[in-house]
């Protein structure tokens, strides 16, 4: 495990030698416009990603190995068209226990455990007693829940696509919707509570874990808001005399999370918890994905061109 | 039981004295500009409904009855600005035995029986092993599933909403799918036929049952789409070894079934069998639709004024 | 000033008689079918509104009024189709005294003088000292303002349409941004919570005071958008060396903040306190909306029928 | 005419020397970065294009050729980008005779005759005198039609974008149609089938011939729709005593067959045989569409990735 | 004739006794609540409509008319729910000559001799041979076409729904195109004007004439805009060598001067003259209307309610 | 000054040696494949743009200069991949004195100065003292305004990009509402006329004056509708006794001239002289925009492709 004096992707500069283990996301063959065989390769860690080259394949250095392997690679740093390139002379897969997986994935920048425990701490306080079970059946001493809910992403690209991503976006909707409870009365707080808690749970199901973290054939096909909600649906069933109207409300509050039906929720919200729950998503989503190109833009404080989650062209704020 | 010389609601003429056992589908009190009560009254046969006033609630041939009491009333009909009107002059609640259920429904033109012959014979013809069982559970042998099959809507208004109404669409569908097959090679004829068979299974849930026909509280929150979806993916649990793929592919074509989302599928379909019963869908809907048009309308041959679910003036073909 | 022992529209029952001053909202005279003359009127307190008729409005004791006038009436209540109706036998207009006008004014729930206070302090802590001067010119010893801005409603009809309304909506969504502050440490908050409590400041101009807080012609024709950024603009102006980024990036915020130009700003949120002051003005409208709803049920606990504002069937959720 | 045993491009491998007859899709001069000039040629036969490069115009062995022209190529193939490419050192203008022109467009799977014998046989069935006699002006001993309509494609891209497409399009929605009327008695068949047959006589106005298969002037100006029925308007008008009526529904369902004004009907479906022929349009398009990208996927049976047409990701279904 | 001593329904005041012929537009019998009969009728002269009963239809003095029948009646006017209503005493169908049917019609308010003088003058000016011969089929010496041009309405409602509707837009629109061709030069001026002349001759044959004026059968069915263009092309062909390309743009300017396919075009504007026609009918008819409801306001110079074409709350401007 | 003798830019051919001045509207480092470093540069004149190298940035010959510099070049002509390319030898910043940058940068094809003066003369027509006064504070001897208005584009991209086409676009929307005016009486002129002099005013803001030509800080925040009636309106202030009801529809005028609240516009417009001015507006643009399309396709007769403002393929008409 190398992490300490690892070299990371970020700070390649032109003219550097590196030997180091990366995580190999993407291989093809290809030719030259000579005919010339040479290689495509895609190496990423937490950092950011790189494309390579391989120009000698059939060299004695080059090892096999395909995507998704950990590979050692030596080579050097080059700029080609503005973009950093690497071109790659020797390489090797590498084996488990010479590299830390957390250093090639992109990660939340939150500890990922104080996270988790703050969630757990503000969904104890759910009283009623149907819900306390049922958020007991996944946050409490569920050890291969919490590993796999603290690793997952909330997505494949935009918002909260890296390692803890999906914990850090329930904790911020659970937070919002616990602060709208103090702010408007009339919310019921276990049953939005409980729903913030579980209105991503599909998508554990929905995306495939790191490193690949792209969409399963059952995600492709179902989606998470339909996984998800049959999921709760069928902890529910196994919680003896849980009131089947409070059930109902439950699911259409995960069900209908996403607002409108063109952004693929069946139903509208219908009840006033799956409304506010829709804010708190949105809300969440956004921030976070306006802080995403906050961060991406570095210290450019001038117009960063038309961004597509937004409709427009977007800067920074004057601090 | 007297439906052979009952007197159907589609035959009251101004004038008329009726005596005979009608369904109170609504009630309730208001008061003249006089300040003298009077009640509101709708009564359903199979044939239609009329509008009813008790111009003397307390007199003393007004028993006591509620909306969904089949109830026999004596009164008088006459013209309120165009429309008839029944006069009630005495009413009591009639008991269970003096009528036959079926008279007070709106139902299908098409014999029950012999739509769901047809059904089970296409739908024997099903080779894949997982989806023969599948089908199996429902349509081999499940009385009461066959019997409550029958007798329910497909909707609360617009298209096939009477008795046998999910049977006859549901049966339509699954003709076309059938055709299709011939047509078009590629389309896997065992998943869409199934497909068909199940697609609004989920109304079931989403309606009550006849004669108050309205959705249910899960149906509002939940919706057919979801619901027929968790039913089939439920009874694909206790089959065993059910492809994972073809189960995934199977939930998919249901829940893809409305073709867009802001139709309420939550996913777009993404395989030939979920356009496929997507167009059938559709087809059955909209030509039921127009043939109940056309049948309302009578002998008036001319523009029949704005449809709105085919957003146009509509009018009969010339024959 | 009779509010102790006056009888409130929502107390009204079928049989009282009622003798007590309301004001008059609409007056229109009007002919029966038989050619007699009547009035109708429509009273209304903080409580409601009710129909009423003068059916004899020659009569001695029918004096001269009109619309907006306070007046003492005597009449009977009746039920006509379901809805209370008021009889008027007597009516003269009251002096300025006789009555207390916040009597008749829907108003806020809550204490108009203790929310003034809350928001005062939360805009208190505001830093940046060209915001601050801002904020003061407005929020810091201006009793006019002070004393119009708590009068004001937020709207005609729909969410925080009552006296108190700008006040209570303006408090709503300072208290969100602040909260998302702490949540989204990326948000500028001078800048957001000086954005969120002029964001309506334009309503002030828009909607004439009560009792009447409709339209103005300035209103129809520029609306609150450009009405309130304009203002603010103009206070701005006044403040020496005040930042040209900062004054374009508050405006912004405020132009920007129905979020989509088919609602009526002119620009899309291009700054993050942009979108999250969007995201605050949009959760308190919509839950604020939704809180009206719940309330006019009573305690209607089954579905209510279509709501236009969220788009849905909707109901009150279990407790 | 060599098609036996001609090398047609979809067989072509790195390495490959090519001599065989081509046409010419497109040529262009270029000129390198070095300022040396080459040639920019898209060669295609039914199985497919493949860019190619003269890399020496000016050599003895580059005679004159121009887009459109078949040609007699000699070359080499290479793989460039993981493409393949064909470097021409000689090509020749080829004569008529030395080629089979149906060797060099895409064409459809089907028997062509076999097709058109199937929609003479069920046009044959139209009992209606005057729809008869329309129906035999165009496929009764109209050689010449019979021909064009042969060979005419139904789209320039999209779906059913070869020799043939028309007719098999046709076919297809004819057959439907007819399907339709035995399911749904309420359709008048002659009507029906009549507009059926014609929905898209207007395409072969529309595009061009093959090999060029474009928009012609008429077709970007007026489209099929309107020239469709202006044609067939144009027909009736040639048959004494057609009913003036029965003139105006077929044109009609021509006219509105695309369901939508968004889709270039100027009519919405105003009768059940519009509505109709809308659905089984859409049917074999959507279809006929999936067909394509299945049969493109080759042996992918995983995603293929989004598709513009079904607004999707898109895979081929488990068999 | 008696127009010059008429009784105008605009001028209707309550109490008066009216003893005058008027055009019967609607008729249709009713009962009241007590099952008395009576007959609702709707007459209209030039300057409006009135609602009207008659309360004893089996009186002597009632003879046999129905609707679109010119009818001699005596009556009393009243004021009922604020709107005057006639109770007819006495009617009887009128005989041609007794009237004047230009009393009975909604007419433009500019004189149509001149405006069809205006109109021919500024075609007169086209300089295109092909266009020439073309305008004077009907422009020129045509009395048959001039007379039922001069006499027709632009629309059903909306805009330009009187006698000489079609005339008075058809010379405002090829005015505003005459003014735009001086103002761009790129414009061809015989192509736009003729287009222009042209781009409404569809509605002589979607609505039928005065005083019915209501669609007709091919209108629902076809539509102007379909029908008009292949009029126009019917003429094109009967002129010698008229060029192609130049009947294909003049065509497709009629086709497409909706401007959108959602308003009913088939095709988007593509050619200069296109988009230019599409301006002028678009400033022709939204001027007209904003016209009309200026005129219908009266004196009133407050707001006027939500208006549907302008979808907004429109009133008139300040002089 | 040296325009007299220049060479312009759409008079470039392969091979000829250049040795001019030329604006650089743009210059970026770059590497070639083999990590040689060169340099990509953007020239312009008013005739155009052309792709230039610099192959050995680190020459003798190769002096300091960045975008927005004018320079003088002396390179060669070449073709690459169908489009010229200049290889820069050698280059040096011009000095002010040396180039006229009228030369430089896209102007209007009239004369700024007959234009400006035909819109001072219609503006001069305007009779309301208040209007008066409003324009002569702009357009009567105030010669920066005047400098600064003759100078400005009014668009980035689209049409009217070019110096003086803030002006030429000003004047044919005049032009249009002055002949409009004419031909629709109900038109209040003075208002009109004004409104469509200022309604692009706030472009002076949004766009940097040429050669930038590009969105300022505010513009991107507030855009020109916002700026441009804020601007209006404080004018307005400075007028004594200026009626408010007319300033209200003034600036009514300027902000609803998008027509549609998705165009930018936060009012639609509610009066007819701000429905025509949206007329006008539209109308201008859209075809100074065809022409635009017609004189770059220079003499191609053909279809012209895809244009997105027309969403349709456009071609030039016969002549």
């Amino acid at each position: 495990m190398r992490s300490s004096q690892m070299k990371f992707i970020e700070n390649f500069k032109e003219g550097d030698r590196i030997n180091d283990i990366y995580l190999c996301k993407h291989r093809q063959a290809a030719v030259t416009k000579n005919g010339k065989p040479y290689e495509n390769v895609i190496l990423q860690d937490k950092t950011g990603t790189i494309d390579s080259k391989i120009w000698e394949p059939n060299s004695g250095g080059i090892e096999e190995f395909e995507a998704m392997d950990y590979v050692e690679v030596v080579g050097d740093v080059s700029n080609f068209q503005g973009a950093l390139q690497l071109s790659i002379k020797r390489v090797r897969r590498a084996q488990e226990g010479e590299y830390n997986p957390q250093d090639y994935l992109p990660v939340s920048e939150k500890d990922v455990d104080e996270m988790y425990s703050e969630l757990c701490q503000i969904l104890g306080t759910v009283q009623n007693p149907y819900l306390e079970q049922l958020l007991a059946m996944y946050f409490e001493n569920n050890e291969a829940f919490e590993k796999a809910f603290k690793f997952h992403s909330a997505a494949k690209a935009v918002h909260h696509g890296f390692v803890g991503g999906l914990l850090e976006h329930t904790l911020g909707v659970v937070k919002l919707c616990d602060f709208y409870c103090r702010q408007y009365p009339d919310l019921n707080r276990d049953l939005l509570l409980t729903a913030a808690a579980f209105h991503d749970i599909g998508k554990m199901k929905e995306l495939s874990v790191f490193p690949e973290n792209d969409y399963t054939d059952d995600g492709q096909l179902l989606g998470h808001i339909y996984m998800g909600t049959e999921l709760v649906r069928a902890s529910i069933r196994r919680i003896p005399n849980f009131p089947k109207r409070l059930s109902a409300e439950l699911c259409h509050c995960i069900l209908a999370h996403h607002g409108e039906l063109e952004y693929g929720s069946p139903k509208k919200p219908a009840l006033i918890e799956a409304v506010a729950l829709t804010m708190a998503d949105n809300t969440d989503a956004k921030l976070e994905s306006f802080r995403e190109v906050i961060k991406s833009a570095g210290d450019n404080n001038g117009w960063l061109g038309f961004n597509r989650i937004f409709d427009s062209n977007v800067r920074k704020t004057s601090r």
